[in-house]
């Protein structure tokens, strides 16, 4: 019952549940942190370097003095998503719950990072709509690598589980990846270092007025 | 299938996916912010002035440069949340979820303020279990108020409609409070004022270590 004790913003109503005046400001949270709150929403392939972008990103974030913070199945499937599966539904609620905690992280005045295969179109724009209704920025990051090259480098296995027909619905294989059509950011890791993609991400939070 | 796309935390492998050597600490984000992330867990009945003792705190801890930000079920039940209802497994899953968005915000380096009622000893211990296995601090807060004074504030006509029968499974009313047994710390809001519970708080995180 707890959103029933959500404080009502009446001012000067004769009970202290009425004392928020004054309550604390997106911008005031951007003033104390000298930067905004964003989303950077990597999306792409299995292997395709999401994840290895997302770290070399909030490296580089932090040592600026950013709070950057990332989301990925780390620290996510092993907790709040602990109770998913990965049926369709699951999937979906999987990425969607992702994107609320994207979310609140940049209402928090975070530059967050979620770094999720998430290969539907639809549910992308799902978590985009939730921001930008939220007046939060919302960058979609492709992580473009040739399917070839993420089966070549296959740090798990997981490419030839697939191709084996052990894992059943893998992205790219036997579920479509759906590519983003105008993403913020496209990052073509076959042309491109590490270090020259999270430059080109940090460009991108500048172009978009978030540092 | 976003946690097939872990990183591999393996140094000196020959694909780039291995490159996560100097991956960001909570050391190096505590020295960028100034700060440790926590959690504060306010807990307490319907009107006993848990948003407004956070909304207070939060204040005070953003004045003070130090990020702080709150969950409730303003931002909580409306988003991550929405698909819940208020069935007993869906207020154990509601407290679940805010459990682990926290533990995440806590990592990142935020002073992480809940404000749930959070009813039972059970779930809130849970809550302390995942922070404690992360190795992240976990301050439980009751905000105490004699349920007299919360039904006499009655900010939404809650209690009234509760005493009417109009809501069932109400906390106080026909749901049990669990006082907690041995909170960190413990606010008398019918001897304190806001400021002195928020100033109580700001005290309680410093003895902690986390300021």
């Amino acid at each position: 019952m707890s959103e029933t004790d959500k404080p009502t913003k009446t001012v000067g109503k004769a009970t202290n549940i009425a004392w928020h005046e004054g309550e604390i400001t997106r911008e005031d949270r951007a003033k104390a942190l000298g930067h905004s709150g964003c989303t950077l929403w990597l999306t792409g392939l299995s292997g395709s370097g999401k994840s290895t972008i997302g770290v070399a990103l909030e490296k580089a974030l932090i040592r600026r003095g950013i709070l950057a913070y990332r989301l990925d199945g780390d620290n996510v499937r092993h907790g709040l998503n602990a109770n998913l599966g990965f049926s369709p539904e699951d999937r979906e609620e999987n990425i969607r719950r992702v994107g609320e905690v994207a979310k609140l992280f940049a209402d928090a005045g975070v530059v967050t990072i979620s770094s999720f295969i998430s290969p539907y179109q639809r549910d992308r724009d799902k978590v985009r709509v939730i921001h930008e209704e939220a007046g939060l920025p919302f960058l979609e990051v492709f992580i473009d690598t040739p399917i070839e090259v993420c089966e070549q480098r296959d740090p798990k296995g997981l490419y030839k589980k697939a191709r084996a027909g052990e894992i059943k619905g893998f992205t790219g294989i036997d579920d479509p990846y759906e590519t983003p059509q105008r993403p913020e950011a496209h990052i073509k890791t076959d042309t491109q270092s590490i270090e020259e993609s999270a430059d080109q991400l940090v460009e991108a939070l500048r172009a978009h007025g978030i540092l």
